[in-house]
């Protein structure tokens, strides 16, 4: 078995606030990080909420990185969703820790769309695939 | 301690590869489970790669949803991520279910944001919030 999808739950506990509530700022550090990782960024949409609070996507031909932040609790909530070998998400995850000034950082891995196959597949750059018989 | 997000993972094997490799059905279906769950659409993004597969992204007040297809799989991942007590994204994801002819579906539902509160909280619309002493 192997999976299609490797998607990193990112828990950003005791954060900077202000970091967490400027929209601007969160789209800089989430391509920022999109780019660590190797991605390809497709789009970005970035929300500012009234009065606090920002959500944002970075949809990356890869699939996607999302985040919702409370300042007011400290905390922001990062998804990594990557598909294929070659890209670095958990090296994304720890910039967007140090750029967050995340002082209680959870990371959790969950693999994706077990299917049995050999080969590799990423979205948009399709390689010799065989499933197992 | 309360979640301040509700994340479902929702697992979508055994599915129509005909449906997951049409955009425009995966947008119309993933927005009628955007409805469904009691959201408010801010946004959509969808994307048909070649030769194969879907993402898409539906920006929601209270979060996102997410799918990413694979259709020589027969296989679609999917996040339902919201946030308040109002919303119903458990019949959001059957929906989904249903809707991709889904014969072996999983559903994994992750707390995001385990925070110390009383109240409730939802983008755009805060309450009155009291952290615990």
């Amino acid at each position: 078995m192997q999976a299609l999808g490797t998607h990193l739950l990112v828990e950003l506990h005791k954060c900077n606030p202000a970091l967490l509530n400027d929209a601007i700022k969160v789209e800089q550090l989430m391509v920022a990080a999109a780019n660590t990782a190797g991605a390809t960024i497709v789009d970005t949409h970035f929300h500012q909420f009234n009065p606090i609070g920002v959500s944002g996507m970075v949809i990356i031909t890869e699939s996607h990185l999302a985040i919702h932040t409370w300042p007011e609790f400290e905390y922001a909530a990062v998804d990594i969703f990557t598909c294929g070998d070659t890209l670095k998400p958990k090296q994304a995850a720890q910039q967007l820790i140090e750029a967050f000034e995340c002082q209680q950082p959870s990371l959790y891995e969950v693999k994706r769309g077990c299917v049995p196959l050999v080969g590799t597949y990423s979205h948009g750059q399709p390689q010799e695939l065989q499933m197992v018989p």
